[in-house]
């Protein structure tokens, strides 16, 4: 029976135990988040078609319809318009604005493992500030958010799009080709060098220019080693190097200087990031500034550098199921209206409380207790009553004692 | 331009002064219901159109679409049928089962106020147990809820599908017509008595048995007060005296027994409930006891009981603005390396802390810190740096101290 009624092909239910889970790392990153200075925005799951002016998504992975108005909307496959749309809307909010937002996006991709049709993603922004501190910003927060989560091992793969520009100059690519070439070099670890080589030689770069292209491109590592590998201007030089002292100062030293680093979507401007959780993972977060598009809603530039973090690829690497957060298990015997009032007054107190709702037999209720993962019972029969305490029962070692409900609420608000 | 790119009509943006007020009511509502043991769910947004077994949600008010692979489609219009597919998919998990979800639905409804094409719910279910206790403590934790938000005046009104079956029966509405008639009494709120007379006219109920049943459904009160007024079968009055006996040792006196209270969806089984905030507001919270729904699904009956919070209203009822959480801003002067070590610093100390990004004057970074509600300015320059100080400046009175580091950190932490 159950197979007739599943979830929407690539998409998912939470249960409780993995749900909880996926909160506390919710609350993790908006914590972080917090302390940085970040602050929530929101926006509709659906917007209109015309929002996504810069197909930075894929056409065909956009779901899209006509609502009963006759309105083309999409389900958003990405924030990033939504975020220009709010910025361009509401002109006198004070700059830098410094934003984040965890919400689902929704893409009609092939489903495999770790690629839903329906995810989460962390979006993080600065807005209104060309200055570099801003980029670095954005880097030791997302730092701070993935320790805080407890990943170790993470790299920070730093480019920019001028110093891309640069190096395609470099090797010959003529300026009409610079777009297409740049796409084609950010397939690099999805069809390696000779997928790219053959995608180039397509558009109709040169043999020639290639070959120093792919050289150059594997360049990675400390800045000196770039400026080593190929001439940069001096005024980009100055750039980059102001933002490796910012970087330097924040204490970042898990990044690395990658020129195979392009991201394809078209409307980065400078900087561009990624976060390698190596291999077999992949990129957990990516972003970059992106100096012009606010400007393509509002008619005027506005500077602005973001990142996103996949949220369900971190979810799956720290993968794992949570107990119950419930404290207490009460289990009235022939007590159940005074046990109510108890179970209300530790509730008011703050203790995660739980009550049997099934009048069952202290044994069921114990197995059930139990099967929950919940750390204690109390047990109310009219001994207990009498006394005015109650028998706080410890699961795990079966051992018991009396208390009286004010011991009891100090037992647990020690925890 | 900025009208150029509007929200879909009907649904809205948060700025992070309104969504730190929307987050500020999620946490809360969390907390109290992990004090009453219930745990957090989540499902996809789209469903397949085939989910709405039960048409609760007229056609009409469904965002309905075939996605690119022609499977037909919705967005959740509500998220029993979400939640009810879950439980028949997963019959091991242990019950009773006591869960929620804080998320959104759609409906294609005429916008007005406090009226939304995309809306948030609170969706609170306790699933396993067909014992009115469970009834009682959805309730409780509701009425907890509510209180912890700061909501003084709302009522809970109160009645049972079994009870209203018997009122119509009593008045003469024959078997066929008690659905029909039901409905018609559910829009009492919206079309008067009148209305629902018409209406019931219309379906063929005689004259005669409406004004009876006008008469009895304007009973409210006290159980006696219904019991009174009409001959309640034994076995119903048994099973209401308990109810009533349970809520008054869950200490809930805010309550009415309403006979016009019918709730439309046609799967309730047993009571229903509604919250009302009072004239000009209306219903803040509604649901009741639907033990025949999840075994549409699952082929066996599962007994459950649910009431969903509307949000918005509850929102907009409480509606403020919040100040930034942000408690302190960092002004550097030409000490920026240095300073964004500090900043760093009393981030993992835990406190909420922003940097200059731009560059600016210290006057022109006072008057941002000022817009931005921020309390207190720490001032780092030279002169500072070389007494190992900062120099905290009280954003209100504009008094300042020299503080280290480490005074700096134990004089928020304290606070």
């Amino acid at each position: 029976m159950a197979t007739k009624f599943e979830t929407v092909r690539g998409m998912r239910d939470f249960l409780p135990s993995e749900q909880l889970f996926r909160q506390q790392l919710f609350d993790k990153i908006r914590t972080v988040l917090e302390r940085y200075g970040f602050l929530p925005w929101e926006a509709p799951a659906l917007e209109y078609e015309k929002l996504l002016k810069e197909k930075t998504v894929e056409e065909k992975l956009i779901y899209k319809f006509k609502d009963r108005g006759g309105r083309a909307v999409v389900l958003r496959p990405e924030k990033t318009p939504s975020l220009a749309r709010i910025i361009a809307s509401n002109p006198n909010l004070p700059k830098p604005l410094k934003l984040y937002n965890i919400g689902r996006v929704w893409r009609y991709d092939r489903p495999q493992k770790g690629r839903y049709r329906e995810f989460w993603q962390v979006d993080i922004d600065i807005i209104g500030t060309s200055n570099a501190i801003a980029d670095a910003e954005l880097i030791a927060c997302t730092n701070s958010i993935f320790k805080s989560l407890g990943l170790k091992k993470f790299t920070f793969r730093i480019s920019s799009r001028k110093l891309a520009n640069q190096v395609l100059i470099d090797s010959g690519v003529s300026q009409k080709l610079l777009i297409p070439a740049l796409r084609a070099i950010d397939k690099l670890d999805k069809i390696g060098e000779d997928g790219v080589g053959a995608e180039l030689r397509k558009k109709g770069v040169t043999k020639e220019t290639i070959a120093t292209l792919l050289e150059l491109i594997r360049v990675k590592g400390s800045l000196n080693k770039i400026f080593k590998a190929f001439l940069v201007d001096d005024e980009l030089k100055k750039e980059l190097q102001e933002f490796e002292k910012y970087l330097k100062s924040y204490g970042i030293k898990n990044y690395v200087w990658d020129l195979s680093l392009v991201r394809g979507l078209d409307y980065y401007t400078g900087f561009v990031f990624e976060v390698d959780a190596g291999k077999g993972i992949g990129s957990i977060a990516g972003g970059g500034r992106y100096d012009k598009l606010i400007g393509i809603y509002s008619g005027k530039d506005i500077p602005a550098t973001g990142l996103a973090l996949g949220f369900e690829r971190i979810a799956d690497l720290l993968k794992k199921e949570e107990k119950l957060p419930v404290q207490l298990f009460i289990i009235p015997i022939q007590t159940l209206k005074q046990t109510i009032k108890i179970t209300e007054q530790l509730r008011k107190a703050g203790i995660k409380t739980d009550i049997d709702l099934q009048g069952r037999s202290l044994s069921k209720n114990l197995k059930y207790a139990d099967k929950l993962g919940i750390p204690y019972a109390a047990i109310i029969g009219p001994k207990e009553l009498a006394k005015k305490k109650i028998r706080l029962r410890n699961m795990k070692t079966g051992k018991e004692k009396l208390l009286t409900i004010k011991q009891l609420i100090r037992t647990f608000i020690n925890k």
